[in-house]
């Protein structure tokens, strides 16, 4: 079963009843099918480990970015690079076998640059990334079904 | 001659009087001077370039991390992910022998997440960020001036 946790003030996330690497691949696979490349890549869990020696539980952080949105952004608005790329997040959930994915709100994110003009953008960017949760969402229900149920 | 920029509404940002790698070069190491690892890297002008065959101006955004006060913030705010890390961004300007660098301000950037409890630590990452962009001014300034004025 997928139960969607619904909206962050500056995100949407989806719980997903499949475990961490398989959650990765699905939202890669999302990503590429909606024209995003993933420019950027942090294994959150990595850093903390290497400089501080605590334990952190699998996470990733992919910075997604749709090459012709993103240049009609940083034509318009040269700064803009200081709020790209939009991040996806990946991590596993509290419950073994269960991740979360979630992708940033681009209208929240790139609201803060004040310039209106790019709300066009950030909506279209919006609406993309929903369709990689929802995407992710439904090939992750979909590994979990048996095969009567396919 | 060093002239500021001033504010954006998102960030703060410095024209430096000297050229593109020289302006990276400077700012690579106030990160870190200050505590930040250089956990991504987006040379932006090869991205339009393969994928769109258009030219841009040299760009570079850097995602800058302070692992001690990233791991603080995502121990209170798991998806706060989805705002990391903090970008500082270097372009070339204008004129000839000149180029930008601006870094975002965490404030406003992790305000999005409407999370009060993260506010004293954007603020200590403006602190940082405040000094990185500093130095870089001043390390820029230093370079241009003759033997005498030393």
């Amino acid at each position: 079963m997928t139960s969607a946790r619904g909206r962050l003030d500056y995100g949407f996330e989806a719980e997903l009843p499949v475990a961490y690497e398989q959650a990765v691949a699905l939202t890669r696979e999302a990503l590429a099918e909606h024209g995003f490349g993933v420019l950027t890549e942090i294994d959150v869990r990595a850093t903390p480990k290497k400089k501080l020696d605590v334990e952190f539980r699998p996470y990733v952080i992919l910075g997604a970015c749709n090459p012709p949105i993103a240049h009609r952004a940083l034509t318009g608005e040269l700064p803009i690079g200081l709020l790209l790329p939009c991040n996806v997040i990946v991590y596993a959930g509290d419950r073994p076998g269960t991740s979360v994915v979630a992708v940033v709100d681009p209208v929240v994110h790139l609201g803060v640059s004040g310039r209106d003009e790019l709300k066009p953008l950030a909506l279209e960017v919006r609406d993309l990334l929903g369709q990689v949760l929802e995407r992710v969402r439904a090939g992750a229900a979909d590994t979990t079904k048996t095969p009567e149920e396919k």
